[in-house]
């Protein structure tokens, strides 16, 4: 099984109307067209930065759908899929494949923390129950659940649709152990926005990025320029996005995200409470952030 | 506003037919039976051991309309509504309250990071739309969220139906500090099964416990120890019991307190995936526990 | 073996002239002879709040033999006797039970981790040197070197002379696991002050502190209440003195305790640099707590 | 103030003999003959690796003495200077700079947790009884101390003659913040083997590296292939050499340094126990490696 995913893989944002409570699904293809306009290699629909943990089972149908007929197949596309339960999250990855996922993402969410043979018997359930590849997602910061790079070969070995894996510790030593037990055969993707020009550097196929929304051009250059093996170019064009990463992943990917998109013309609505929009005083600093971009 | 829990608050199970589908309300009925007759001084409803992060709205719903049904102000209850978004967290809170609930309890719940303004937003919103106390609730290895005893106090202070906190995070000098910030007026309960003696000793009003599903007597026994000074007989009820403690929430209290009611009689099912129900060797070992405890 | 030690256990300080070079012996006198005024049940030299660690060899002899010789058998000594390298750990020890230590403590100091075979040859060397017992301590926060409660019952089964443990990481857990791997044989101390209560509630044998030498009679209350089994009596107690226990272990120990007995008449010079010492404010709010405890 | 610091700055180890109680200058005369050999662009004697730790006072001045007068000003030399107390630390920094050394390198090593105020007192203290630069060094895994960058730069603004950082941390978002805050003008150096590819990347001018002793051709190309902006190159270098890093990092380095150099021909003698030597598995393990990379 092999993968067409690679380069910048763009996140949507899951847009509301005002009060939080009903979905922009008119806004949310006006963002998919701005990211394809933007040059993404990939999308993935509801991931961490698409609210994707707050919506209703209901919302959450919608939302795929409209997001793959909407796509239609301009790029491939990767739909996060965890939920808590292995039920939800095999039903909703049967749901992604039916509406035409090339892909799924699996975050393994967790209340109670999970065992190792518990998070292998869920990645193994959802292969079993989806005929498409699964990306394998770690991150410990919202999931609570860190898996070593050994378990996640061992999983890769065992569930035979799980083909990437998608690294967000923010440790590049995760990435190098990646490169050497894959023997470099596994592709890695980078989750972590300030190790994006790292990661690339140790070998990862791909950038999964919620900045392909506001500043798709200079993620594009970065990665052309690792492409072009122009590690000055690179470095340069990394560190002048920097302050942009840094400052959407601490703010809040969806809070930022969403501010930036409104800041460009296309407004999204606000996260949900509990989740604060980004204030006034934020607001201004993100604006200036992009201007300095332009 | 005052508070009548103290003492052993036992945490209801929520039993599931074999397949971990549908509920099976007779299943909990029994075990709450069990728990009252066993002494608790209150019952707690949907908590972590009930798996309530694992429900589907509607399920939440029929277990907490007939928890409180059943119980039936026999003892007095405190349901968890906790939830992702506020406003979900705010439906369940109000339903607790319209089916009888004399408390709820929220743990701040949380994907992305939040932040002490969101947190107390969040709370300050709950408490705006119902009438009865909150049981602040501090977990940080489920909830992901660990808030500063500062930042509870904060709360507490704010918002007017924060009256009582819960503590689990396994470090007896947040109590120490509960007990100091809050002068003593703000009672305390323990939600860390290996503490017991000690949160008792350093003040705790009460000890949310799922041992009760199993150990009642030797839980109340450490209690009223502690309420007779009797600090050699504290200290020896608690040492004897230590080793079921930590058995059941190192096993995860789902598996290891549905594994020990079935043990005395009561079938209650498995927990849902992808959280396992206790294997052979747990489940032998943990009847050699509660043997060595007759 | 059997051990003599329990009870409040109290530290020295290491008194410099102004310039932090020279020692002054004579003030070290008074603040021993103060110690056992206050009715401590042993006497711990050269400990951490000795600034074993700042000294020279030439100065560590000094100290060690002015002080064994002053306190003449007048209470039990236990010389801690750690330093970087077995070699002089060895000659450390020795030279404490030559000048008539009762026992030595021993901290795993670490530049380069070590790994637990290494620390056990530490112990394992240091026990063959010497005819008197050692006391363990595990104290991560200054040693980088953390012993699960599994390798030091190995040590303790290991090496015959070392009898006793002293525990310092602040979680109250690692003593009940003590209590329990230990079967009540091995006798174990509290190192962290805000654990006082906690720790002789979970059978800590005794409490090895440096508040010995600013509050010695509450020191003595709590432990004399503890025997007494008289809980309510000393969760007061232990509550009156816990600012004053916290203040000094917040602002570095040496620094406090010295500040603390010049205020009550005993100059004792400052810490080594880059040790400061406590500055003016500091200075007024630990004599308005010690004035609080009086 | 310049630096003349950039590319592979070697480690040196410091030989004893079988007892590992005298030193053998001869051996470590060899050594330094080695590292000039394989082209290192400089050499920092009695660092972490050296054992400097464990050395006596005049140990320590006769290695310092004996590495600058063989090393003769054929590469640029730079001595670690560190101590407990900031006395000692000034000691050798004076005595390394009258015996040639062109910088020193200070670690601020702690027993007593520092405060900022009294890290930054360290500093200005050292750099104003000296005249030659500093290399502030920052390794929380064996000084127990974590400097913040803020920390760092602030330290570097106050201090003049403190003009370069070393990064030991694993943590390559340090560096990025080094390079922001510093605007390009801060040199900085990584201490983290695994991190060799991504430090250079990220615009770190040198790698301090006892690996030098045993690869120096395959750090030397790395370096160059850097140089020469062909990251492909540089990536395929990084990965080979990548679990020869790894090794010798997780076994500790004065054990697996001694032992690759007795591979090759020079006996280095054993690490001062409680360091252990590296045993015959390890040893085996090592040699294949080294073998591997020839």
């Amino acid at each position: 099984m092999t993968t067409t995913f690679h380069g910048i893989i763009g996140y949507t944002v899951t847009p509301f109307d005002a009060g939080g409570e009903t979905l922009d699904l008119a806004a949310l293809g006006h963002s998919i067209d701005r990211l394809i306009d933007g040059g993404v290699q990939a999308i993935a629909p509801l991931g961490s930065t698409g609210e994707g943990a707050y919506l209703s089972d209901r919302e959450w149908d919608e939302v795929a759908a409209f997001s793959l007929s909407h796509i239609a197949g301009r790029v491939p596309t990767i739909v996060s899929v965890s939920d808590l339960t292995t039920a939800s999250a095999v039903r909703r990855a049967r749901y992604a494949q039916e509406h035409g996922a090339d892909a799924v993402m699996v975050l393994p969410a967790a209340y109670w923390k999970l065992s190792e043979a518990e998070i292998l018997a869920h990645y193994q359930r959802i292969g079993d129950s989806i005929g498409v590849p699964i990306m394998l997602y770690n991150n410990p910061a919202t999931s609570g659940t860190d898996m070593s790079v050994e378990l996640i070969m061992r999983i890769v070995r065992q569930v035979e649709n799980v083909t990437m894996v998608k690294e967000s510790t923010g440790d590049i030593q995760r990435m190098h152990k990646l490169q050497q037990l894959g023997e470099g055969q596994v592709p890695f993707y980078n989750g972590c926005n300030p190790l994006a020009l790292e990661a690339f550097v140790a070998g990862a196929a791909g950038w999964c990025t919620a900045a392909a929304n506001l500043i798709p051009d200079l993620n594009q250059q970065l990665y052309q320029a690792v492409l072009a093996n122009d590690l000055v170019q690179a470095r340069a064009l990394f560190y002048r996005q920097l302050p942009l990463l840094e400052f959407i992943l601490k703010g809040g990917l969806p809070a930022t995200v969403k501010a930036g998109l409104a800041l460009t013309g296309l407004e999204m609505g606000e996260p949900r409470l509990p989740v604060f929009p980004l204030d006034a005083p934020g607001r201004a600093r993100l604006a200036a952030l992009l201007e300095a971009l332009r």
